[in-house]
């Protein structure tokens, strides 16, 4: 029994082990580019048992995108006022860079080109940022897709592309404006003033 | 002196043509993908043409982006309300299918991760969309560059990703709030009503 769970053990870790070459690797290179051998020799074992563990490279490549998603950011979409709690969560995790979690970010932009890999990437994005949004709002996948694509713009400009204004803007200049930028696709992002008074939207 | 003046066109419409196979090239492949050969040969002229007329791939790869920028864009940030301006662009241009000019935004995404690339490209965003921009607002180069990277950011969910809700929404649906988008970067892109109010910000 205890050399089960030794083993069990054992395999969760390799498992991890393999996810996480995976993620370093989709977010340097390219679908195309990158191959089941490299990660099975960034890891040190065999492809086949990266085979075995993960059923194909499509699949590894949907569970590394999706180890890579912040569950903060559901939550933020379940929030009272999305929009601002989106503000919020954007903010801390985007400008502060003491994260250190991987950035989806670098997978999309280096697989977004792939006839097999973007398809996946449609229905992540889809599933797990407009989808929980959307079901939250009166305006529906619209407001949630257009609130989405904002944010994606924001980063891909500051972080890809490295555009200097928003790269030395600080949290204090970006929160407002992004503030806006949800309360425009989503509705309300703002608190009550103390009559109670909503911001005009 | 007609010789001369034959030479001359010739010589113009060879670079042309070569100009056009670039932006055929790089709305396809990456930067590192495509070599000046490639071009070359696609144009039916010796590589040494193409070294003649352009200089560099880098040159070559900025001259073609650069023929893909839209002047339309240039003459909605001079406009007197640039928020309105460009909301009415970015709607015509990118939601009707009947422009067939080359989208900038496809060489942009496949060469958005090359080292040689991302500052050819990042220096062109910067010069031709948000300097002409930030220098007619107050709000400066945060609020241009923020607006440009919200329709990045729809063009890029909408016509790389292929987001559903926003390739099935039309213009009607998709204006308002672009122009809700443009209001909280860039400050009023609202006509005054009736009892010449603007509407709040």
């Amino acid at each position: 029994m205890v050399e089960e769970a030794t083993v069990k053990r054992s395999a969760r870790v390799t498992r991890q082990r393999i996810l996480d070459a995976a993620v370093l690797r989709f977010s340097r290179h390219s679908y195309e580019e990158t191959t089941l051998r490299d990660i099975a020799t960034d890891v040190g074992v065999d492809v086949a048992l990266v085979h075995r563990a993960f059923g194909s490279k499509e699949e590894l490549f949907e569970q590394a995108v999706k180890s890579t998603i912040d569950g903060d950011f559901q939550q933020a979409a379940q929030a009272p006022d999305p929009g601002l709690a989106m503000t919020s969560h954007f903010v801390q995790s985007r400008l502060s860079s003491a994260s250190g979690k991987a950035d989806p970010l670098n997978i999309l932009v280096h697989s977004l080109n792939s006839h097999r890999a973007s398809p996946i990437l449609r229905e992540l994005v889809q599933q797990d940022f407009i989808q929980p949004l959307a079901a939250r709002l009166p305006e529906g996948e619209l407001g949630a897709a257009l609130a989405i694509a904002c944010l994606a713009g924001v980063a891909l400009l500051r972080d890809v592309l490295g555009i200097a204004a928003l790269r030395v803007a600080d949290d204090e200049e970006i929160r407002p404006i992004v503030a806006k930028l949800m309360r425009a696709c989503l509705g309300s992002t703002a608190e009550p003033d103390a009559h109670g008074v909503r911001p005009p939207q």
